[in-house]
């Protein structure tokens, strides 16, 4: 297998953008990654997207975004794995690249979201559950997610301040991100006095609805320094797992073991280990997601996530800095776009461009991205070239 | 890049199948297709579905499969190409093994489409078009279909008898094939005097809705012999293509540009010329569709696809046996399974195991998978083992 390298980012703006259509995202962000590359052509793309259908009535996104982004013919597929659709679109092109198969690859993810309705939108997202025995049953995300939340405060005494501290710590890096959707400054009270959704989260628990592109370059590790204008990062490892769709069937609550299995399937890849990280974004869908993300991957044992984030261990400065960005709470969570953006924030990093936001002597860098409860995880580490 | 086989497929019945489920179909060809290879695991798996969401509700594909066919924590990924979402899916698991990053894959096609009623299925296909400026204002496949038939039929004297008679052929090697959905021989007289749906195209030019599944499992060539339980064939070459998604962008409404650049494209990689191939299933959608489609591979000029199909030379024991399975017309088109059972029409007939439609001395097939009015191709030539 060939090593493969990110040579070229590209992002929209995050947010509730009704002056822009699914394919007019999807190109934006491709041809800012393009430029950002400075190459002259490209080989394959890829777009990761949840539910285009859904959202947007809007299926067959390869051959769409090829041809509106002028590319035709070159082959274009859309991969979706839910809320980790980005993130397994990345893992499809690295594999093209490492196969051989192609030199220049563009991996988008986008997610077009406030076309539809709130109820819509809701209906669309619980397809990532179980159908016949989630969704079908009326569970939304929010309350999946609540049940996991009270698992693991019973077993491990996490508190609704600690997941508040979540919300705190992004939404205050989230100031610092200019495609942030929602960059404001919140407390702990503020979380803990907003709308309670699905108890113990509140409505700043969640992350939002969002409309968004994000888009990589890829190509062969050893040609990128050569080829790359702005700087180049190589994926030293690209790993995906999948866990149970439906919570009642998984062995424990307050455990992501796809999100586990990924990141150790990673970490031996790469050969590194949680301690070699300096930062990782991680998918904060809601507030206990981070923590319990936190754990999965190794950055602390099981039920010390809680404490962590709320000792600032996880703050920009802190042990093991997470979310930089903002993660999805601050940032913004269009599905599709998500696991690409958080590529794109560990990019940015280890080039040193993140700004007010940089972490200090940032050189390897990690992402987990996951579908639904945690059914789907997909975990990249990235190092400076 | 490593050479890559097919050693084990499974197809569960096509048509409609009231008493299955989505996954249930999925699951039953994968068990199938692991039975038939006699491997003990898999390492990674593919979904290819077009539009579960809209038929079903269900996204996130690739983790439901992976937890009801017991094979968490695997890799999972759902890949969508409108009706080329099998082959784009067969393209993935072929990469994922030419990469050198597993061994083992399944790659499954499934799609469930009668569980909505008539209008919400032709909604759910319309989204292959352009949502924007064709299915908005109405038109559906049949009539974009018709669009290209017409404009054939004006450039080239293509007759409708000549239309009739692919799907005379197809329906008769459709009565071959127990898995067919409409194994009913027809005559030319019959399609004629069938309900018009969109002229020229009446209701027996179009391929009918199913529910089904197909799954293949992969592994590397090397090893394939001595793996496969019941034969193995390689796949010489694995292509995709792109073109304008809708038609009125196309240079040429007569023609299939991607279908003929991802054939330029195979035949290449796999150093061989269309007279090298004994049979190919291509993606008879629309009967039109089968005739532009053996133009576009190079196996008649452009044009005279149709006086071939009437002349019999694309039937068994013609020139180049064209969907000896019975074709999407007979055999059924569960669009995110077509790709994949196309694959195993041409396994089962290089490994000699066709039976009643078994073409004579077959070493290498091709198969033609599109997604929309052809703005997705992917094409794989195989050969026997």
């Amino acid at each position: 297998m060939r090593e493969v390298a990110i040579i070229g980012v590209g992002l929209t703006k995050f947010g509730e953008l009704w002056e822009q259509s699914l394919r007019n995202l999807y190109v934006e962000a491709a041809l800012k990654a393009i430029k950002d590359a400075g190459v002259d052509h490209i080989d394959s793309m890829y777009v990761g997207c949840m539910s285009s259908g859904l959202f947007t009535g809007q299926e067959h996104l390869g051959a769409l975004m090829a041809d509106y982004l002028g590319q035709a013919p070159v082959p274009a597929t859309r991969v979706e794995s839910a809320c980790a659709s980005g993130g397994a679109a990345l893992r499809m092109g690295y594999m093209e690249v490492a196969s051989g198969q192609s030199d220049v690859v563009l991996v988008g993810g986008v997610e077009k979201m406030t076309d539809v309705g709130g109820d819509e939108a809701t209906y669309a997202l619980a397809t990532a559950s179980d159908q016949e025995w989630e969704a079908f049953n009326g569970v939304t995300f929010p309350g999946l997610y609540a049940m996991m939340a009270v698992a693991h405060m019973e077993r491990y005494k996490t508190t609704v301040k600690q997941l508040a501290a979540v919300a705190v710590k992004n939404h205050l890096n989230g100031t610092k991100n200019p495609t942030a959707q929602f960059p404001a400054k919140i407390s702990v009270d503020d979380v803990l006095n907003s709308v309670m959704v699905a108890d113990p989260l509140h409505i700043l628990d969640c992350s939002p609805i969002t409309d968004g592109a994000a888009a990589v370059i890829l190509c062969p590790a050893d040609k990128a320094k050569k080829v790359a204008k702005h700087g180049a990062v190589k994926i030293l490892a690209s790993a995906a797992a999948t866990d149970t769709i439906a919570l009642h069937s998984r062995k424990d609550l307050a455990a992501l073991d796809a999100v586990a299995k990924a990141a150790s399937v990673a970490f031996s890849l790469a050969n590194k280990k949680p301690s070699d990280i300096q930062l990782c974004e991680v998918h904060d869908c809601f507030t206990i997601a981070e923590i319990m993300s936190t754990e999965a991957l190794g950055f602390f044992e099981k039920g010390k996530g809680g404490p962590a984030v709320e000792a600032g261990e996880t703050a920009i400065g802190g042990k093991i800095a997470v979310n930089t960005s903002g993660g999805l709470k601050s940032k913004g969570h269009p599905v599709g776009a998500t696991g690409v953006a958080q590529a794109i924030e560990i990019v940015e990093q280890l080039r040193g461009q993140a700004g007010a936001r940089q972490v200090a002597k940032a050189k390897i860098g990690m992402t987990s991205n996951m579908g639904g409860t945690g059914a789907s995880a997909v975990v990249h580490i990235l190092e400076a070239l």
